[in-house]
């Protein structure tokens, strides 16, 4: 018995649960969970099959029957491949690493970069390979580069960056596409870009937060996956809010990873859907 | 164009979904949105519908496919009508009234019947029947008594007891099962019966909260619809955690209200399935 | 037996707590509750007092004994007045109106100021005046002058503007400087300006939020108060998220004004220091 | 120039803030920050102290002049030293692990004991001691002598139960009091024992918690230090919400040893005073 994950994004129209559902019966597997979500003329569905399938016959079918221009993806579940990109912190990293040694990730952490090696010791306390590629020197396109050219040498589905404090180049981001998760250290959109937490102090929030987002080519505007928050008051000082603000960043970081790795989440225009 | 619900709950078994979308397909509705979970064997189903329905044809059609025992109920959707018992506390009663007033809450409230005239004006202000029961001098069976004479003249969906301080038997509470909707000041099973808050603060906790549930023969042990916490400290006497919880009550009373009059609820064992 | 509050706010320097509780300890008076906090070289201080008390020799001694420039406010505890600026929704309107009416806000709500008449029977039911100052037709100084002659008649602490949606100008908002409370409908700084939960929406954010602040000469920027969020998903329309961000409102803005009526709140450049 | 930790614990009584900050003031120490509290009859006091100090001069002053009972401790700021107890489970441990490898627990972990050897590997990674001292075949009382006999070649301040699942005897609390920290993997006193995943699954809650308290001689029932929750729904499985749990409790235990390591706690009888 196979467990399978068959996500569908289409326009929507009438009797595509119908349709849908009719396909996955005549094929003999269960639906273990399904989902599905209607919003601005779009249908997106999510199941999580079992079974023995043709996959081949499952998806030619559904195409037959769906709109033209749907998109079908079927996959087998299976853990992921992710390369972690971190620069000095180890918060988000060494949580990742720890529920990665606990099995507690379901993914393989193929290698951490790093433009800093502060790190490297941590890292390969697990065995894990650590490519420290310094930027010093270097404009952003030379260390882009280099980055890209490390990244080739492995077989792996996202890219994760746990506090890399670099901002990646639209060449970057255009190689992976949807394929990039950033924890940004504020409640998007408020407090963009460099040192949140201090612009958070500045204007005397209340409440501060963590985003976990897909990476696009506006700094920080990308699709976003979680978010978390956290009370704070006139006690804190930017710096303790950076302390407080680093227990909700792993834990986005950890939930939005997940959701990733267990194929939930449809981006759709500058939004998910998160089932 | 009229808008249904649709709620069918049964043991699960393979092709449920397909077999109702197809008959949903086949009368020509529109499903608005529909949700499914199945756990522990048991299927749960619940869809907004659109259209011009031959209800009868869409029944019949749903009790020769589903299995035998299948729960199936169909309902054009409108407003419900509602009975509130309070006794002197005006916070959640006052919540309702405006919400009622401002047209926030989909249902009609009949009348509100109290054992103490604490908060007739109130309600009079709102141009709403106020019946004052008291309980002093009579036995719980004739005071009950009473308050069901009462209720018999409303024609009325759902009892709600809005910090309504009396325990209600299982002689009452038989003759509207799953229709009882209560507030219980604690975040339950924490702190069940007299005084939660006292209870809270003589415990030490960091927390407080509250609970709404369907109320079933045992005490604050019906099965929990919404719940919701708030943060305390040893700065908070029992008075002030009563004061501060007071807002939550009110809030968690109105958020499962809403989920109950839109009939997003299935009640299975002592749980609730919240779609 | 009388109960006073005491706010200091200095520059700091060594031995203030042991400076001022002498002064306290020789007038024979009880210190219920004191809170002090020191923050960018600023002292503040704050002590709620119990007993019989020469007002004035109190004050003099701390003014002898205190930096030239401390701010020393001495305060018997009382009820304060409020005037409340309201546009169409009833939802934080009604929430003041019922705590109002049940004694939970510490303060006289002295008159309802609208630029609608929406909400005049709902006001009205609660025996207090309502001024409907329509704004059609007129400049935002034409309307501002006639509201600030309806406010003349009154004797007042603080103006509440519980979703009153008009622009104050800055020579309206100089009149009352550190006098005026706002609800905005958003986690701000997030989300300044026009329909907030239009742009959450657009934006796809995973949690919204509310802001209780200070009004001051710049859209949404004045001293936070207090904020609370609420989750939301791709579930969430925008109206839904209207909907569900009203319970937060509401009781962003009662919470705000609980700790401006007990005079908890000191100002200092953007920010507030809230004890 | 040196930092210290003064806590002061008293019945209460008129002066008390104005007698401590003369004396402070008179040995010429700066207060960092300063917080008090009176409830039940008892004054808490905890100063943050900075300066040159001949530390028997200030204690002597203050018992000359505080009420003859009174608990006044002075201790030099210091990292404090911990003994972590574990059972199998890697996430709150790994987290433990993680911050002192980060330097962002302000303490220094001697050892870990566990009652499996499950986490030898992970914690000899960090090249700390671990002791594995199994139950099998040995009584209750046999299996902590030889738990506390290898506690005796340390020099510790708290025992940390990072998930110990493993009761511990009212013989060996009292060696220990007030010195050990427990992570109970639910909102107390909600679902004490075992399983409390599995007990908040079957009564249907909506949402689940953690709690960090000092252990006392009834199971679970020791003063709190703090507590957090997050939302469940019916289609979170008890395992599912063991899961989730699993990061709370982390973050639970984290923020609750901090609490702890800097000196912010008093214990009065079953609860905490957190500054």
């Amino acid at each position: 018995m196979k467990n399978y994950i068959l996500k569908i994004a289409t326009h929507d129209e009438k009797g595509l649960i119908y349709k849908i559902s009719e396909i996955i019966f005549k094929h003999h597997i269960n639906i273990i969970k399904n989902d599905e979500f209607v919003g601005e003329g779009r249908f997106f569905f999510r199941a999580s099959l079992e079974g023995e399938l043709d996959e081949n016959a499952l998806l030619n079918a559904l195409k037959q029957t769906l709109p033209q221009n749907a998109s079908i993806k079927l996959s087998e579940k299976r853990k992921k491949n992710i390369i972690i990109l971190a620069t000095k912190e180890a918060h988000c990293l060494g949580d990742l690493l720890i529920r990665h040694y606990s099995a507690a990730l379901f993914a393989d952490i193929k290698a951490v970069i790093s433009n800093h090696d502060t790190l490297q010791e941590l890292v390969e306390k697990f065995n894990l390979p650590y490519h420290s590629i310094k930027s010093e020197d270097l404009s952003r396109q030379e260390h882009e580069k280099k980055v890209l050219e490390c990244l080739k040498q492995y077989d792996f589905d996202y890219i994760v960056l746990a506090k890399y404090m670099r901002i990646l180049s639209a060449e970057f981001v255009a190689h992976y596409e949807g394929k990039i998760i950033n924890i940004h250290h504020s409640f998007l959109p408020a407090f963009i870009g460099a040192n949140p937490y201090k612009q958070a102090y500045e204007r005397g929030v209340k409440i501060i937060g963590a985003t976990a987002h897909f990476v696009n080519n506006n700094l920080d505007e990308g699709p976003i996956i979680t978010q978390a928050v956290l009370p704070v008051s006139h006690q804190h000082s930017w710096q303790e809010m950076k302390e407080a603000g680093a227990n909700i960043e792993k834990d986005v970081l950890a939930k939005a990873l997940n959701l990733v790795l267990e194929d939930r989440i449809f981006i759709h225009t500058n939004k998910t859907i998160v089932f």
